[in-house]
């Protein structure tokens, strides 16, 4: 059954907080049999215009893709020291898996479906051909919900 | 790409901790708009034979299966105080996503493959109608790898 609020019902993304991308991709590729992804970085606030907690932030992130499941991709991300939901799950809980994601057409209307259930926006920023909104649901649900929206 | 060790390309589960099982639910039910799944407990030590870190343990935790996204199915878990890795995780990282879960055939087999890359089981039980099997990989990866076999 398609989510009513997401409209969608595909987990696409796990998301993993790690401190040391190199390492982790090197162990994760050394565990599973493949190949290691390129490490990526996001991109400049001019470009990602990365808004955290409603605040314009230099925050960039460090990121590798694997697509080596079929059902579901795994992101390995390594943030830097600026303010970000990355940084902030690092020093609050350390390593670990961070969000799922889900690939949404109407960031905005879904948004506000979550705030009538006290959900708030964390962060947001661009990416070449879309847009991520990360949502404040770990309090309540224990992951971080992820909007992936391309254009 | 099938993979070479574990035998699958499909994440089946992913796996939360959470500390309070009913509210966790309740608010999952709300957020994505489903109906609240029952709520069971693992099975006493004579059925489930915990064994954690080599030991045999009491431990039993409360479980919720949310079987609402169609590519992956999302387990909320609530620990006792006996030592397990669920109470472990939850001591040491607090609430949050703990393992992805796989379907796999041979666990035996499987876990000879990754001694070979130094993960060790963490804990192992029986469920009615099957076993898991939790890695130690999180040191490694970030995350908990679960082998789920049915038998």
């Amino acid at each position: 059954m398609v989510n009513d609020i997401l409209g969608t019902d595909v987990v696409v993304q796990i998301g993993i907080i790690v401190r040391n991308i190199e390492k982790a991709v090197e162990e994760y590729s050394k565990i599973f049999g493949v190949e290691k992804p390129e490490i990526i970085i996001t991109d400049v606030y001019e470009k990602a215009k990365t808004q955290y907690k409603g605040n314009p932030t230099p925050a960039r992130a460090k990121l590798a893709f694997f697509k080596n499941f079929k059902n579901v991709e795994i992101e390995l991300i390594e943030p830097d020291d600026n303010p970000s939901t990355w940084r902030e799950f690092l020093d609050t809980h350390g390593e670990g898996l961070h969000h799922l994601g889900f690939l949404v057409k109407g960031t905005q209307k879904i948004m506000e479906d979550f705030k009538k259930n006290g959900i708030e926006i964390a962060q947001q920023g661009y990416y070449t051909g879309g847009m991520y909104t990360y949502l404040d649901s770990f309090e309540k649900i224990k992951f971080i919900i992820e909007l992936l929206e391309n254009f």
